[in-house]
């Protein structure tokens, strides 16, 4: 933690991170930096159903969505579905390999407390998600207090280790400036996520490239970077996947392959 | 549980619930169902700030915001400080009687499994939440599934019981028709909450004047009811009580006592 912390002052300070002492501020365009940025698809999208996690988060979804969203990734062969945990039960039972059980925890305010995050993070793993996506403690971030925004992501490390269930730390990006943004990649990455990932789909920005680009220049080659809110066409997505993204985030998954 | 859900079903037929006989579809303007509302407050809203619900719930709050909301309601003796539990052992430290310490759950999608909402309960209460504003699930409700959506409160009653905490159930109105209102307060009404709410803030549409009394007119005298969403002026504050609200939700505590 001294590291990120000293990582912390510095860019809040005004120095700069980069991974190849080049000096940049970030390292969007830094061969160095980049290096390890995965090339999983095809030029012309033709395997993009495979990185798609088919997502229905609104509050007002009903399991008829649920039901026709499990059918379509069951269908293309998509990454996982992705749910409110109140469908959790409902969609476990309906999907088989590859197609995985995501769903999201701490979601879409990062505002709850650290205790609350962690049971969370217990109760839906003990109802089978294979994969957890959990947002950033978002003033934590904010409010430059390091220590908590790592406790809450590594309290969900434990719980995800111990299940085997794949972790997405969410940053919403559209609330931070790229310093925040590098800073909450470092600590989601220190804490143990299997990903990083842009946006909950409820603030008030998705993702960008140039987002994408600067998380995979954090966060390296290992870890998977999931780009999410408002990538609605094929376009887009092959651009988020250019940009260092592996893991794409959408609602109509038929946009995006047709 | 039969008689909610034998309301349910006649609802859903197209009967009505009109508790008076009069065969109203609701009690809007019935006098008989409207006995029991509430008048507590001075006609010019002198005793406005004693129903107000001090809050701030948006994803990007930072430390700041939260010392100055309990400021602000510590000044003007609010009913209480609402705030997301990331900010609890911040605000419970902070405020002292009679402003209690509120927090959300299930917050603002209603859309979390009955597991995960009972332990986020037991979670917030064990950090000394004073009165817990839980959303209700919504999906069961649009489901019609009526055991469900009472689970979900229930499990949250039990919790708030055990550590005298009030609880609030939001119904998120924008989402629901008034049969499904109507539905939705008796199955808060039966599993025990305190009070019923209109709205998180984070739907597309708050609190009415209309729904307060459709809310009023299902509860009857002996349940709070507690408009939020939207409330911004004096005016708005004190329509809403004289249709029978007897919480404010605000994060403007100012612009409704000016």
């Amino acid at each position: 933690m001294k590291e990120i912390r000293d990582i912390a002052l510095a860019l809040w300070g005004g120095s700069s991170p980069c991974k190849c002492g080049g000096g940049h501020e970030v390292c969007l365009n830094c061969k160095v930096c980049r290096a390890g940025i995965p090339d999983r698809i095809a030029s012309d999208g033709s395997d993009l159903s495979s990185l798609i996690d088919a997502t229905i988060l609104k509050a007002d979804a009903v399991t008829t969505d649920i039901d026709q969203l499990c059918i379509t990734a069951l269908e293309y062969n998509c990454a996982s579905v992705c749910v409110n945990s109140i469908f959790l039960p409902r969609v476990k039972a309906t999907l088989c390999p590859p197609v995985k059980t995501c769903t999201v925890i701490n979601f879409p305010l990062g505002a709850a407390s650290p205790e609350a995050v962690k049971t969370e993070a217990q109760t839906v793993c003990d109802l089978g998600a294979d994969e957890v996506d959990m947002v950033h403690s978002i003033s934590s971030i904010l409010d430059r207090h390091v220590d908590t925004a790592y406790e809450v992501v590594a309290g969900v490390t434990d719980v995800c280790v111990g299940h085997g269930a794949l972790l997405k730390v969410i940053i919403e990006t559209c609330y931070l400036n790229r310093e925040q943004i590098i800073i909450s990649c470092l600590i989601a990455k220190k804490a143990g996520a299997d990903f990083v990932k842009t946006s909950t789909g409820f603030g008030n920005a998705g993702a960008t490239a140039e987002n994408i680009a600067l998380m995979r220049a954090t966060v390296g080659g290992k870890l998977g970077v999931k780009a999410s809110g408002g990538i609605r066409t094929r376009e887009q997505a092959i651009q988020m996947v250019a940009a260092g993204a592996n893991r794409i985030g959408a609602s109509n998954v038929l946009m995006l392959l047709s």
